[in-house]
């Protein structure tokens, strides 16, 4: 809903055989410290903006409060793009990134579940930003492939996904050689559970890392499918739609080489350009 | 991969003025409870099959295993997909939908994150099937809307959506009267973020629970986003993408209407007909 929703990038945009380094924008990725009564209860990967909306949403989701009544005061990071006026209730600047609610005593002691987590696997179980600091083993160099090889593996995806036409509600993980030829297709509602289920089978066969292979993914590309490609040792991935901006960073810092917006004969490369032949970011 | 991934419905099925009553396939969406060494860790939404995959996958890209060394057995349900041959370690079965990875005491004894969770809002912090069963107040009777309404909201929400064009990376979650006139709009990179955001606004605005309302997601709807819904008290849920079978089941409890496929003139009602003119399901 602001300019904070988006991010410039450099990207090589590849089409029908032509490259040109250039600049895009992104969907803004971040994570989202909540903490209750000033405890960390749980990390939210979210656009940034409405962070107080999006925090008692999840609070009432949650059944944590059933009205504003519930909430005490709150303390909401810099960023949030709340007019103070609307919230109606005291709110304190706090450090980057975080919206800590307090609970009035009679909210604090009604039941609940022990902890929330977030919306993402890859973000499991974390409560604090240092548990996002995964320590992964860095990539190694990988394959290097035709960009010739990238745009088939969309309509390769499609064709294997039996259900798709009959349901239009899966999300599909292909791992391909980097001659584009089809290894292992998994199918899910949740596209991370795919990717799951493709290296899990990875692990079954004992090809964990997953060296020299391009995983294919439909849909978009967010910090979770990324951080397990990485975590899996996969050096190429391929998302049909639009990557976040905590994509692009995680595929940054490990040197994963990140392709996105797969349509036809055009996609773009976010990062580590050197495995595909002929791309550049600038 | 299989007939598993699929269920049969009944559906309403508008298209330009005109109805009929048929049958049509969905998604499987089934909680998956992930057991470790015995004890409940986490709840996956998945769709079935390949679940011993999904499970060592999941328990890979979180760093519990590093390889097949690090499993001792593995207890699978009877619904799983997976053949033992295949599997190379020693399975048993378990009750309906569960996982119960035996680590190795190497494997026990690495340090890991305290808990798991599951893929999607709405399931946070479940760590049994238990802990799904919300006790939601059930809807109210809810406006009764007419057929030509739900159309044009797909396009009033990509409309609104400014940053769509920008990025392709953002999913929106609008709130709409009875008539169709939008009331909030939220994105995010995730959609239950954007409904978490929405409902956040109503909890600053006083009108939870929004008991005349539409509420309008892009994408698919998925159990979280109905359940989401459900616990605003919001009566319609409307998405423009599939629905799955948990996302139908859930509506169908708690007596959601449930519209999805909204592609030009058409959509489904998958529940609770009797909120939208016209429609019937058999």
């Amino acid at each position: 809903m602001s300019r904070a929703s988006s991010r410039p990038v450099r990207i090589g945009r590849y089409e029908s055989g032509t490259w040109q380094a250039t600049g895009d924008e992104i969907a803004a990725e971040e994570p989202l410290q909540l903490l209750l009564d000033g405890e960390p209860l749980s990390v939210i990967m979210r656009t940034p903006g409405n962070d107080i909306e999006l925090a008692l949403g999840l609070l009432h989701a949650e059944r944590v409060i059933t009205s504003l009544d519930d909430v005490a005061s709150l303390r909401i990071s810099a960023e949030t793009h709340e007019s103070e006026e609307k919230i109606a209730v005291r709110a304190e600047l706090l450090e980057s990134n975080a919206v800590d609610v307090h609970l009035r005593d009679s909210a604090a002691r009604r039941p609940r579940r022990s902890f929330l987590s977030s919306s993402a696997c890859g973000v499991c179980g974390a409560t604090t930003l240092d548990d996002l600091a995964h320590d992964h083993a860095p990539l190694g160099r990988g394959p290097i492939v035709d960009a010739t090889t990238l745009p088939p593996l969309a309509d390769r995806l499609r064709e294997q996904q039996r259900l798709f036409e009959r349901t239009g509600g899966l999300h599909a993980a292909g791992l391909f050689t980097p001659a584009g030829e089809l290894v292992t297709l998994r199918e899910d509602i949740g596209r991370h559970n795919a990717v799951d289920k493709v290296v899990g089978r990875g692990v079954l066969d004992r090809t964990v890392p997953i060296a020299s292979a391009i995983l294919a993914v439909s849909g978009r590309a967010g910090y979770e499918v990324v951080q397990k490609a990485v975590a899996a040792g996969i050096p190429i991935l391929v998302a049909v739609g639009a990557p976040s901006t905590l994509a692009v960073a995680t595929a940054v810092r490990f040197g994963l080489t990140l392709v996105g917006f797969m349509r036809g004969e055009r996609f773009n490369v976010y990062s580590a350009p050197e495995r595909v032949r002929g791309a550049r970011l600038d």
